[in-house]
């Protein structure tokens, strides 16, 4: 089956806001096996939005469309649809009562403008948004359904997974998507397409599809396919040349995050972690404990970002900084030293570069990064020159700080 | 003038990647006054591309797209290009040069599918991409325009605002937008817009528009507007009704992120800061070192995520966290004192919460933080009752904390 996403609101032409509603319901459906074969942004203007819909009704069959549900003056979705729809705007208590009881539980006065909130199209199925006042909506004209959902991610993503999901699997036929995916690091996309071009072809001919998914420091590799029966000899095909051709570059096989891997692994060796980070300012500790369970394997962080922290928390000599400079080999091991006897975890990372913009020299230019892994008597470490960007810099040594990770914790695991 | 965005690529239709790039240029094109009036987001297939560009050249003048440039079987867009604006492809040498010098600096070798990439169409003005394979193209057709820019955010980024930008000023009239932001904390979006809804009202009938943008803990208000002049006094009662009757919420009133507002804060009074962070892990430090100069103000951070760090690091006595909890008015209270005079920083915030999913009591549900705030001879702290989604409550617990910094430094700025 097929769906399109329209999202509605000004603020994602303008590029106020991202639009991670849209990404967020095309996982799901494609989860489920309904193919988005369109997504359309569109400003809060009730042409344009009826324009869509118009198209919409005689390309797809169903429609999740997102914002323009609340209480302010630039909302209009509701009328939009109700013209498609020909339907009346009706008040609806169970909303009325949801948007009361939310309120007072939060106790804040209920506003006049959120009685608008309560009306919803008189034909429409309510889904209720237990975490905000715009409840969702469907809206059918003969075969052709649309889903409206408010725009406030969490709420949006609650209804979606709560309401909509149980409501698609109950009222369309559709099968579910299965793949496979794999991590690679240390390989470019280009290298990394030629080695795979045949057998590459070979998987598109029996439709399985093959996607290169680059991210800073890591290559996701994603075959997916519909029909898991005939498909699998050529996905275990693939598998074993992955295996002998490309082990070397393999970090993972299945699509989890880098510090999900990371987390697994120090959990199947019974180890725990703490981080010493100059350059990335936290956040690999951010990272590692935007997993919940993470309390399981992560002790805690010291973050030195200036040197007289690294002299006075994590001890490494001002000679040392003062010799070496604090992007260096000597400094970045012994913070990942000093860090672990500190935090008396059994694994430490530490890292130590220039983000940028500025802060570059002729022999340190922005990018240069040290990474050291400490553990029961070993310190290893490596430089690396990243790019210019201050943000990728501090994405790609916190990657590169987990692949080196995990391929430490491998060495115990296996 | 109109303008399209064109994102091509399976990975964002099956939600594999997030459309970063569409925002990106949407936030530049508005800022130089070119409206987007659509975002659409295709596969990867030439069909698809050819009929949303029959389509574009119909609606509007310029399209930019982004995406399928790549060196990998999926990527078509420059085939679909040449069939819609009647082009061959031709070897390019400056762009095989770039290519060769690029993978050389980065010492890997060089693929056969990269000659792909040096590949262009005959009359396309070819944009240089100095930080990857693929370069931006230019493509008209009588007034229609085509700019197809690499998917890759940094390399699409950079070949924006260093050639675009420039091309589409030169070759385009457009109307730079005036925009005016305000930051508010401590109401809700519904109240906000009821005290707001007169001089809304007023504000778009004489073509201000005013935009709601909820974020976790703040709400951002934006005004935008055209024409300077003939504005400006309504604008300014605006400013004027805010302060009189909004003061209390207003945190700021420009387009800056909190982490930015902080910073300046700080570097005018002068004073430096820390953290010591339990539940957010190093999301704070990580906020605050995302701003380049940061190290101007910021020293470093504590993250102690388990209790034995709390009292080996943080010096906290394990009685008071047996009493008490980790979770208290005690604990982050002594939190922050302590990091305070252990990095020796002017202020620190400490924050201890249980984010979630998992932790959560009758008497202390998940959600519920304290966050404390020390500086010289005081220390206050507040608690809070967040929601159940972990991102979402370490997000808030950060700009909740640098709410309270931000009003601690306004006491002594002013």
């Amino acid at each position: 089956m097929k769906a399109w996403i329209l999202s509605i609101g000004n603020e994602l032409l303008n590029g106020h806001t991202l639009n991670t509603n849209a990404t967020f319901i095309a996982e799901n459906l494609f989860n489920i096996g309904i193919d988005v074969t369109k997504i359309i942004c569109t400003s809060d203007n009730k042409n344009e939005i009826l324009a869509i819909l118009n198209e919409a009704y005689k390309e797809t069959q169903l429609v999740i469309a997102t914002g323009g549900l609340g209480p302010t003056t630039d909302d209009i979705s509701k009328d939009a649809f109700c013209q498609f729809f020909n339907q009346k705007l009706v008040f609806n208590k169970n909303v009325w009562h949801n948007i009361g009881s939310l309120f007072s539980k939060r106790n804040i006065p209920i506003s006049e403008l959120n009685k608008k909130q309560a009306l919803v199209p008189e034909d429409a199925i309510v889904l209720k948004n237990q975490l905000g006042t715009a409840p969702g909506l469907v809206l059918r004209k003969n075969k052709f359904v649309l889903i409206a959902l408010p725009g406030i991610p969490f709420e949006m993503k609650h209804i979606f997974e709560n309401e909509v999901i149980p409501y698609i699997n109950k009222n369309f036929e559709n099968k579910s998507i299965y793949n496979k995916t794999f991590l690679f690091s240390g390989i470019s996309e280009s290298l990394l397409a030629e080695k795979l071009y045949d057998i590459d072809n070979i998987l598109r001919k029996n439709n399985i599809n093959i996607a290169y998914l680059p991210q800073p420091g890591i290559i996701k590799l994603k075959l997916y396919y519909k029909n898991k029966c005939e498909e699998d000899k050529l996905i275990n095909n693939f598998i074993s040349f992955v295996n002998t051709y490309l082990f070397d570059y393999l970090i993972y096989d299945d699509d989890i995050s880098l510090q999900e891997i990371l987390g697994l692994k120090l959990i199947q060796a019974n180890k725990t972690i703490c981080t010493a980070e100059s350059c990335t300012g936290g956040f690999i500790a951010h990272q590692i404990t935007s997993i919940p369970g993470s309390s399981k394997y992560f002790l805690g962080s010291i973050v030195a970002y200036s040197n007289e922290i690294k002299t006075s928390v994590l001890k490494i000599p001002s000679v040392t900084i003062k010799k070496y400079g604090s992007v260096s080999k000597e400094v970045v091991e012994i913070m990942a030293i000093n860090a672990r006897n500190m935090l008396k975890s059994d694994y430490s990372v530490a890292v130590s570069g220039i983000a940028g913009p500025d802060g570059g020299t002729k022999e340190k230019p922005v990018g240069t990064t040290w990474i050291a892994i400490a553990g029961n008597n070993f310190c290893i470490s490596e430089k690396f020159i990243f790019g210019n960007c201050r943000i990728a810099n501090i994405e790609r040594t916190s990657n590169t700080a987990f692949v080196l990770l995990i391929k430490e914790l491998n060495k115990i695991i296996k």
